[in-house]
């Protein structure tokens, strides 16, 4: 079981594995303690397409509800956190020459052990961000937490 | 063994696993694999002595030479990328009034392939960041990468 | 009646009006509406004092629970959204040399008609910034929403 | 009449009413006091259309001399003040693929009793920031405030 | 002479050179042709008193006016914006554990052809940024330029 | 010969400069004391290609290598910090309605005496910036220094 109060740690795990085992065995521990989770990809230059990944994968996936703007509201601002992780102090890439590649994991539940602090959000990003050359990139990450 | 070009996720996974038999299977493998490891804790309000931990921790330890300059700068500017992930966005809290609680692992050593791309340095927090009341706060984390 | 999706002006004006007729008829109207306001003062150099002011200000007039993380973390980023307005991109005033003589307003309420929207929170804040020199000083304002 | 030193309340007010009665009578108070005014309105993702509305409204309504940089100086940069309020410290859109509907005032005059304060300006903006979804967004504004 | 709209580069230039007979000349030839020039030196961890030492030498020599806070304003935002150069993006520096050494210079003039345009103002900082350590630090500098 | 630990004064001289004897007198020096040295000249909307053309420059005189992505990271994140110092705070102009006409330096090799600090890298940038109108500019500047 996942200890409370850690759905970023979970986030930020997910997103560094990477596919194999470790992610599926984690993925099962946060179902199955209540949890809500996805998992995807993107490679840009272009922060808004981040952004719409990131949302994009957590209304598919039944993360947040498309019809409330509530949530999608908490899930922004979490994503931009995130980024701001990402890009250290700043959310743009392509306007400065940088690219990046992202592996992101969305957690939605019930991290506190008081049930009235309800559901939050955690999403977390890991990859590369580098010059647009080939292997001329660094690892970078991010991790944003929101109430919902 | 870690796969290259990834001092980052190492150094992230030690701060989030905490102590344990984790961490220390990592640092172990790590260290097997000719990178420096160390890690330590900071609760305060103040970034500046967040620094300055980072800076000790990694001077006590061998990871970074007391005499060289050039080295306090490499650790330097990837600790401050790292806290701006931590504040996303902002690299001060008590001004803003929130504390942190925060573990970091520093790794040091070769992540490419190609030997004359030399050393290379991660810095990564986790911990929490709230109101100065138990309990009010969440995680937050970062990560910083630099050529040293 | 206060047309819905309104609270950041209603906050706003209550702001700008300072004490009198206008500012107590539009609390009268919001409160009908079914919103929580409540108001208060605060000169400083030092933000963290502006955080404080408003955290105290909401606890003590019940627009926020002090038992729930949740309630804080919702006003703490209103709060801190609306302190970059005053500070235009920066959310510190004395370690620039800045003085601010603030009036605040907090509203917290219903601002879409959807139901399930649920509760948002408005932070408004106005007054001056300046020199710590008697009327070297110049208006400065700012706003911040957030789902509660 | 409008209180001295209040230009930037003025302009925030009448950004605050929009259209209707109350606009219109602030304005002609601060006419007849010997302010120039002059409001508009502008939808889009690209912060730099925002400002371009702005210096066209300013120079069209002859707030700003079109002939004088010094004028569009002084313009340009309460324009970006007020910017860094409605983004909360960024003054981009559409790169966090977020869209803002504004409406805008510019007032400038001599707010100071000291008739050696000379003239200022103060801009204001208020309207919605959100997803680019009809109704997923929530209420914005800034102030910005120049000696001219 | 010096061309016209050069004030920048002629504060620029007066803070690399440090104290010596290019400086001195430097001065001459900006008084012969009509500007106010200052100079100054601060070494400290706390940017407010930076922006108290450029206030105070800006109004002992007479390049800006105590009794005029339209003059303190244009100095202010052409000092926040030179900081912000030689923090590259944070004006703060004790609070990152950082310290500097700076001279700095200011110029005040009509930097442009057309004598509408008026009187500007120029404040550069060069110096060193650094642990505090002797000799751990670097170079910084940073220009502002203003309207006065 | 140019004093130790003033490669970040001496490429800013060099942008200062522009075309002519002084530049060409202070380049020898430079070269005869071990450095190496290259000037370009850039004028855009979009700090991507201020980007792009340092690195052209400093790859096409074999200030960095192009093999090397260190070397590339190294200029990089000085070129980003010398950007700042043109955008005070913001290393974007298109997005905010300005254009910059720069002449840049790159100047690399050994600033300390102690031969172990090694190799050490200076971007300076110096020109105008201002509204899309010829003559509506003003002077900025900026420099970033990092080890290599
Ligand atoms: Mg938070
Ligand atoms: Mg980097
Ligand atoms: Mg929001
Ligand atoms: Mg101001
Ligand atoms: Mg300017
Ligand atoms: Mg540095």
């Amino acid at each position: 079981m996942v200890p409370q109060n850690q759905i970023g740690k979970s986030a930020m795990m997910l997103a560094l594995f990477g596919e194999g085992a470790d992610q599926m065995a984690l993925m099962k521990t946060l179902e199955d303690d209540g949890f809500s989770v996805t998992l995807g990809k993107i490679g840009t230059m272009e922060s808004h397409k981040i952004v719409a990944a990131v949302e994009t994968a957590a209304k598919k996936n039944g993360i947040i509800s498309s019809e409330l703007y509530r949530e999608e509201h908490a899930l922004y601002h979490a994503t931009m956190e995130a980024l701001l992780g990402v890009g250290r102090g700043v959310a743009s890439f392509g306007t400065q020459l940088r690219t990046v590649g992202l592996r992101f994991a969305i957690v939605r539940g019930r991290p506190y052990s008081n049930p009235e602090e309800g559901e939050w959000l955690a999403v977390a990003f890991y990859g590369t961000i580098g010059a647009p050359v080939k292997g001329f990139e660094h690892e970078a990450l991010g991790l944003g937490v929101n109430h919902i």
